[in-house]
C-alpha cells in the first residue's frame, strides 16, 4: 500500500556547471543558464509504501508526512534561490533530477526504514521526474 | 499494457477505532474523528494490466470497466455515510487505505484473473493511496 | 483589478427542507437527501476587486486574504457536518448556493468596503456556483 | 531516475475491425465505430529512466525529448485522421492501447538503449493507458 | 447567483469555408482545414444565473441541468463528426465560437427565461470561448 | 463572444519597494522579499471579446493570439529575472497585479481596438489576478 502527499514550493534557480565554459553552459542549458536566475512553482509528491497499521488503518498518517515535508523540505527551499541560499546546491546543479535526489535523501533519514520512499517533482506543468533511491 | 478508468464518488465518513479511548482517537485522528462526520469527493482510478486482445485492440473495454465500477463501487458508496450505511466499514476504519483495499477486493472478483488490478484513491487533492493487492 | 485566492475544506452535509414531506424531499434532493449524510471536498475561490495600492503593488495581500479565509471560513466548516455542527445551517438548507451566500456574508464584514467580493464554490469537479452579493 | 515530458495532439479516429461484420463492430465499439469518425485531444506523457549524467545533472534533456516527440509523434498524428492519414493505422485499429504501442516503437528507435521508455496516453480526461514495451 | 455544470463530449471536425478557395482555406485554417478531419475532447460549462428558490435552496437543480445538456447537446454532438453528422454545421463552420453559439441557442429554448445563460467551451486545454447571447 | 488563450512562462522575482526601509519591506512582503529572489511558473490567460467574423467563424484566430503572446510577452519574461532583466519592472514592484497590468498594456497596443482585452495571471495554483484595463 502506497500513500502519497502533494505539496508545493516556489524557488529561483539557474542551471550551470562551473567546470564548463560559458559557451558550453549556454549550449547545454540554454535559457535555463540565465545568470540572473529564473524560477518555478515546484510540485512535490512524496509516496511511502508499506503495510497498513491495523490500529490506525494508516500506512503513515499523511498529516505527519505533510508536517515532515514542511519542516524538512519547504522550510529549506520555499521562496529561496536554490543556487545562492541552499547549501545543498552550492556544488550541485539544481536540475529537477538533482533536487528530487536531495529531497529523497533528506526525507529518507526521517522515515521509518520499513517504508519505501518515492519522490515525484514537477518543475513545470509539462516536465517532471520520479526518484526512488535507485541509481 | 495497463488501461485505466477514472471515476468519482462523494461520501461522508469518520475515522474512529472503537478499541481505543475517546482521547486516543482524538490524538490519532484529530478533526477526522468528528463524531458528526465530515466528507470527501473521492476520485477513484482503476487500472487493469494485461495483453491486448488482437480482435478488439483493447486490454479491456473501458466502458465495461466503467460500468463495473458504477455497479459495484459507486452504487455502494456514492452519497453514503461509509460508517453508517456501508457494511464493509461497520468493523473497519474507513481510512483511504482501507477504502482502497475494500474496492480492490470487490473489483478483483469481477475482473478476469489474467489481468492484474491496481486501485488509486484520491481523498483530497493532496492525499492519495495506491493498492495492488500486495500487503 | 481582481485578486483571487483558492482554498478548500471537507465537510459532510445533507439536503433537506423540514417544511416538506419525506417523499417530497426524496423527489427534490434524491441521493443528496440521505439521512446519514454524505460529503464533499469544497473548493473555495474568493476574489476581491479594487484599485492597486501604489505602495505595495497589491489590491489586497493574498496572504492576509488566505488567513482571513482560514480563520473565518475553514475553522467553521472544515471537517464539520454542516447540518449538525454549524449554526449557520441549522435553519438553512446547505446547498452550494446557500453555502456560498453564507461565506459571502461572513467575509463581506471583514473586507474593506471599497473592495467588491465574489465567492466561487466548487462542490464537485463538475458543479460550482458563483455569488457576488446580488440577489 | 525517471524523467517525463507531457505533450498533446488532436486527432480524429474510428474504432473498427474490418474482419468483423458491421453488427459485430457496432456491438464491440458502440459510438466509437461511427463511420464518419469522432476525435480526441490526446495527452501524451513520455518517461525515460536511467542514470543522471554527472556533467549535466540530466538523465535526458527534456527539451530534446520534447523536440523528439514533436518531430516523430506530433508531426505525424496532430490534426490528422488516424485511420485515413496515418499509415501506422491503415491495418491497425487505433485504440488508445495500439496508439500507445505505435508511439512507443517510434520513440524507442530514437532513444539511447541505456534508457528505458514508458508511454502514458490519455484519450479523455477519464481514460488512459500505460505501455513500457512489455506484452 | 450563478450555478454551473461541466460536461464533455468528443467530436471530429474540420474548419472550412466553402465560399473561399482551397488556398484561402489553407491559409486561414492551416492544419485545422485537413479534409480528413481531426478531433477534440470538448469541455462544456453551462452557467445559469438567477435567484435562489427558497424552497429548494437551488437556482436550478444541477442534476436537471446535467440531464438537459445530455439530452440536448451530448446526444447530438458526442462521438460525431460535426461537419458530416450534425445538421447545425452543414452550413456553418464549426469553430469553437460557432459551436458555443449553437449550444447556447439549443439550451436557451429549454431554460426558464428568468435565468440568464452562459456557455464556456474548451476546445483544447489552451483554447476556450465564452458566449452569453450578446453579439 | 470572448475567446481565450492560455500560455505560461517561468520567471524569478522579488517583491520590494525601494522607498521603504528594509524592515518595512520584510513586514509587507515577508518571504517574497528574499534579496536573492524566488520564482514562479506563471500561467497567463488572454481573453479578447468581440463579434464573430462571418467569413472565418473566429473572433480572433487563437493561433495568431498565441504567436502575439509568444513574441510580445513570453520572449520578454520567460526564463528571466523580472527585477533585473526586464526594464518594465526596474521601477515597478513585480506583484502579480503589476505584471498583469504590464502585460495588458503591451498586448493592448497590438490588438484591434474593436476587441476588449482581459488578462488573467496565475502566480501559484492558489493565487491569481484578473485585469481588464479598469483601474
Amino acid at each position: 500500500m502506497k500513500v502519497c502527499r502533494k505539496e508545493s514550493f516556489n524557488a529561483a534557480h539557474r542551471l550551470h556547471n562551473p567546470n564548463l565554459s560559458e559557451k558550453e553552459n549556454k549550449q547545454l542549458f540554454g535559457v535555463c543558464n540565465n545568470p540572473n536566475y529564473h524560477g518555478h512553482n515546484y510540485t512535490l509528491i512524496c509516496c511511502v509504501e508499506g503495510e497498513i497499521n491495523p490500529i490506525t488503518g494508516y500506512v503513515m498518517d499523511l498529516k505527519i508526512l505533510s508536517e515532515l515535508i514542511e519542516n524538512e523540505v519547504l522550510n529549506r527551499f520555499d521562496h529561496k534561490n536554490l543556487n545562492l541560499d541552499c547549501a545543498e546546491f552550492f556544488n550541485l546543479n539544481p536540475t529537477a533530477e538533482n533536487i528530487a535526489k536531495v529531497i529523497y535523501s533528506i526525507l529518507r533519514k526521517q522515515i521509518n526504514t520499513k517504508l519505501t520512499l518515492e519522490i515525484t517533482l514537477w518543475e513545470t506543468d509539462r516536465n517532471y521526474v520520479i526518484y526512488n533511491g535507485k541509481y
